[in-house]
């Protein structure tokens, strides 16, 4: 069976999933693209449906296919590649961190935010906590992730709540004002704060910090990009033992 | 004098700026914000004009005004702020380095080369040669380098002439099959190479490299955004001494 109208009840719900009000009304969220939704199979993501364009039946056999307008319809993409995948947002609680973790605190941008998921399954950090950001389950998030999104474990909470899970964890704050993270070595076990892309980390956040680090910078320059300075950090507190 | 017409000669020149051609063609490029345009002044750029609305007057009393409507048809900004600079390209020649520098081989996306040069400004490595790059005098990659643009000397040419200014020059790729960036102790002088998003260092340079280095991943990840990886090989290198 082919699908070929807009007003399918399916289409409607891929549709209204690229709203962040319906992925947390029906608690599933977007994968677009072939090897984005082969990864996330691959990962062993709770993948509720692929919806695909009939030309990637040998690839997706199982999937359900809608014609190329359909598929345009619910794209988020500027050159649709014809896969997209409903995919089931997991829910780990909100729980003390097993490994070195990271913290962030008010990221905004949905770019920043998917590197920052990228780069820190990358550097295994794997454990995300998570106040006030953009919802990492957009698809401009889930892209920019590049499929890191399904290898991390991502807590959501109020910030009293994320704090105190993260109760007797040392939490070091990448901030203008700390000491050069690159003489510092961390404690054995630790919690990365990265703040806002313009306001930096929250007081009541810094208040919590047992350490701040900066990343030294040429006078010339104010800032860093936020998921820059995210890697940055990342690694380097990783790699000063 | 207020200009209503966007068929203005000046208009005309302004809004053709957005088009490389153009910039080619003029020697000159669009700087855009009260901030940029701000700082792209005290770093010393060769500013030819300023454009703005009315509003702006205060801070720039030397500008060129324009009516908002005509300065919404020369902004490259979802939501202009009503200040735009036409700025001179500066020209260096190409030259060997006189520190550590930055060699850009192909790099395509203008967000991550303006991020590049961010970072490089930051992290000291102020002059960059680029082969086969995205324009980096675009207005996305002007932004997206946050003024460190202006701070930066930016060398262009053939991959043989931009080889050979780098003669004798120690060239450091950042390549998945080096050896691990952490533990790499860099010649005193160095060129750190980083190449194109999906396809790397091309060979001609690859040949040239003195050494390779990686940046250590999960078996989970398969490659860093470009941006991130740079600045975590520059800052990785710099402190590795």
């Amino acid at each position: 069976m082919l699908i070929t109208s807009k007003s399918n009840p399916l289409i409607k719900t891929v549709s209204s999933l690229a709203d962040k009000k319906f992925r947390r009304k029906t608690g599933v969220y977007l994968v677009e693209g072939v090897k984005s939704v082969k990864e996330c199979i691959a990962s062993g993501c709770d993948v509720r449906t692929v919806v695909c364009t009939e030309d990637h039946a040998p690839s997706f056999p199982e999937a359900t296919f809608v014609s190329d307008s359909v598929f345009s319809s619910i794209s988020c993409e500027k050159t649709p590649q014809g896969v997209i995948a409903v995919v089931k947002i997991p829910d780990y609680g909100l729980k003390p961190p097993s490994g070195n973790c990271l913290l962030l605190d008010c990221l905004q941008d949905p770019g920043n935010l998917g590197t920052v998921l990228r780069t820190a399954n990358a550097a295994g950090y794997t454990e995300i906590y998570m106040i006030n950001c953009t919802d990492p389950y957009s698809p401009k998030a889930v892209r920019a992730s590049m499929s890191g999104i399904f290898f991390v474990k991502l807590y959501f909470g109020t910030r009293e709540a994320v704090l105190s899970a993260l109760d007797g964890v040392p939490i070091i704050c990448a901030d203008m004002e700390g000491e050069n993270i690159f003489g510092f070595v961390p404690p054995d076990k630790f919690c990365l704060c990265i703040g806002n892309e313009g306001g930096g980390i929250s007081a009541e956040v810094m208040e919590r910090s047992t350490h701040t680090v900066k990343i030294p910078m040429r006078e010339t320059c104010e800032s860093l990009n936020a998921a820059v300075s995210a890697g940055i950090a990342m690694y380097a507190l990783k790699n000063n033992k």
